[in-house]
């Protein structure tokens, strides 16, 4: 949906792609992630242009956000350097198309707890089966543990049981860990959250405020708008507050 | 420390002090904490003062912040309508004088998480071990579970240790409920947090971020300053995102 990047496929010009990494890195990202959308018959060829524009323009690692396999393994195969693939779950077309990726390439993965016909599930302890099943998955196929990025999936509050929903991913993410006896990674799209009609500063409320939920409960990584200068300032206080450094005011960027 | 109560007690008028109760309920107060700050002689007149003025000027729930037993009682004894007494913690003084005050007059009463020398606790462990003696004093002495707010004590970040105390806190108030078996409630001084030389900004995003933490541990009440806008929009927030409630845009206030 980024302008830039689709003028850039339309005359298949790197130029103000790489501008854009360059600029997303000064900003603060720790890693980009890449979104092709929904992609047609050049996924492929579109996929390749995106890593090799970015990876020459700053050392980020790329996340390759998309649900096509083949442009997946395009990236993989034009990349040099650290790729999180973004992502498999329990439906059956990726488990058998892209975890496979994740092992053949020796790559991070993250691991989305929906059901196998791809619906969110209801409640805490349906994420937690689906994330015991999703490491048995990795597990039996030989995979490390320590790839394994869960994202417990956030949805919009404005849903029924949005607020429960937020909570139940809170908890879910605090009991990972013990859940499966190894430090997994996690991550969230933060966006998700506020989806719908509302003020930007209403939405930029809400999420500040969950992205210091999750952090407490020991988030990972998070998906957002590295240009939103407000839920950076709030991220980078976060480590602070949850880091278990010495701390110091001067830190506080 | 306040100029106004400070002028009404010199004059011993409770019109400024009224105001002061009424602006504190049309800024959204859902109970006001009345210090005397450090007593001289006139500790139970001032708090008497106190009561008696805020009472007649607004229906809130009052709570008497000191550690003088004297002014408590005097202000239990011109109260009418909800009180909480604020407080106690395993200091043999405080048994002994302060504690007795919740049973005469059967009003709730808050449990610091302190040593009986009147020391922080140094990690979570701790902090769960003197939430049980508290707790024992409490059932020992035939008061009533539900009356009794815990307050785990948070400390300075600026503390050596204060980032991993002020993880440890919100593991305590996740914890308590499961630990002592009874839904005992919870609250903390939001301020002591950023207690140092910092801006306000400073001070009012951390406070923010670690208020939000909190409130998904499941923290109750919060002792703040109501004037302070920016926190209270984020104390609001907090409250749609962690109650289980069909959520609705517009109830963001």
């Amino acid at each position: 949906m980024n302008p830039v990047v689709e003028k850039a496929w339309h005359w298949m010009d790197p130029a103000p792609i790489r501008d854009l990494a360059k600029r997303c890195q000064a900003a603060g990202a720790d890693a980009l992630d890449i979104n092709p959308g929904p992609l047609k018959g050049d996924a492929v060829e579109k996929m390749r242009l995106l890593v090799e524009a970015i990876q020459g323009s700053c050392g980020l690692p790329i996340c390759l956000d998309t649900s096509n396999h083949e442009a997946i393994e395009a990236g993989l195969n034009a990349r040099k350097g650290k790729t999180i693939i973004n992502g498999f779950s329990l439906e059956p077309r990726k488990l058998e198309k892209i975890l496979p990726l994740a092992k053949n390439f020796e790559q991070p993965i993250i691991g989305f707890l929906l059901h196998a016909d791809g619906s969110v599930p209801s409640n805490a302890e349906d994420r937690l089966n689906l994330a015991v099943q999703l490491f048995e998955q990795f597990e039996r196929r030989g995979l490390d543990p320590e790839k394994l990025i869960i994202d417990p999936v956030v949805v919009p509050l404005i849903w029924q049981d949005g607020t429960r929903q937020a909570m139940d991913v809170l908890k879910v993410i605090s009991m990972l860990p013990d859940l499966l006896g190894v430090p997994v990674k996690t991550i969230v799209g933060l966006s998700n959250l506020t989806t719908g009609r509302a003020s930007k500063d209403k939405k930029t409320l809400l999420g500040s405020i969950y992205l210091s939920m999750l952090a407490a409960a020991g988030l990972d990584m998070v998906l957002m708008d590295i240009f939103d200068v407000e839920t950076v300032k709030v991220a980078r206080t976060c480590e602070i507050i949850t880091q278990e450094k010495v701390f110091s005011w001067g830190s506080l960027r």
